[in-house]
């Protein structure tokens, strides 16, 4: 089978824009990172919550894509719910594990949790991932 | 009163990073817009889903934010819970309306609906804002 | 075709158990209201956040599966997203108005208001429901 | 300190009407369960989505108010986010465990998974509680 390939660069999608760095990668476990700066947060100086629901929506969808691939199956987020629980102004990096809840035929449900530097819980994300059949070519 | 400051200059932010364009801006309903570009895509060349939360988050946050800065408080997202209606690869901007649903004491809570050049519902976010007493200086 | 039977006569069911009256019926919109009283409230003497839920997902489900039982499908709650913006401690009774927001091929989205007597938005749920092949007999 | 007294015997509220049991009981972690039989189900022969939702809104938004009720504090469901993973059909009980994730100064969040008698994962909710001063009497 044709390894997958993507109809854009990794080093020229959004997840690099905003510096997604991927630690660790499996189909039931993600860790992934992005590095604290200026320009991941909003105008008072807190880490933007958008970028906590990019790495949950990344980590997950990209998980769940690689492993159903071999099926013939694509994967697509269906929705994302982030709470957000403890501000981050600073520190080196925001930390993400995203744990797989549930692998359905049809739906994966999935959990991340976002972690400053001293391992406080700061967001967590219920990503719910929709498996459909890869349009046929 | 003071105008409010901000301690990251607005163009050094997230928002400015992934190109958030504000084109109406009120405490009742914020109008937005993001240009379409691979930089805001995923790898599969979907406009990526954190870029949807994202526009919801700051849209209804800078919002809540000034609309509660005069009587002394302050906003903060609480949760953001965003569903994946239709993808978007192509098109010139994704469009995003930001809709108040709720004025509380404690939260403010709000609908953004995120449409394509064609005005069909791409995406929408609940978003759960909490008001704070601002940190007495 | 046959019509739709339900294994469980209605009468027999949770929604008859809480009281559920629906009063428009329709594959776009529905309408239906709960008479307030002790039996659906929780300890404090507010209407139980569940039975907000409760409405949302009865609503709902039932109208897409009514909607897509003649094309061989059947529909299932996926998730209930309930936000709680005002309790109700008093009055004749809650009122819901389920809305549709997307009809996709496998996922269909709704917006549900609760308001009260007053007509005061009290809750909201955002219910996104699968559409599946009905299993073949 | 006097005790917490309901204006509701916990006897007449909705949760005695769908047949809550708590196991256990504190404030990090509630077990709780509910007898299979049609009056929790759907008319398809499902547990309705509502009883799950139900469940968690009542263990968790309960273990929130006895704890912070010393400090003059009062607890209210904020936002309820149940996701339905497999159906229940039989089986004796659905089991709960709410588990707290977060205890903030005015949020808690707790998870709250729901599983059949052979321990599968059939739904999980992110519950998110408000904590507010008490009205003064």
């Amino acid at each position: 089978m044709e390894p997958m390939k993507t109809p854009i660069a990794m080093d020229r999608t959004f997840d690099a824009l905003y510096g997604l760095e991927i630690l660790e990668y499996g189909e039931e476990r993600v860790v992934a990172r992005v590095a604290v700066r200026d320009e991941i947060k909003q105008p008072m100086g807190l880490v933007h919550g958008g970028v906590y629901a990019s790495i949950a929506e990344a980590t997950t969808s990209m998980a769940t894509a690689s492993a159903v691939y071999a099926d013939g199956k694509a994967a697509m987020g269906l929705s994302n719910n982030t709470s957000f629980l403890r501000p981050v102004t600073s520190g080196e990096y925001v930390h993400a594990t995203a744990t797989r809840r549930h692998k359905g035929r049809t739906t994966w449900v999935w959990d991340v949790d976002i972690t400053d530097d001293e391992g406080r819980l700061c967001a967590t994300t219920r990503m719910t991932i929709a498996v459909r059949d890869l349009p046929q070519s």
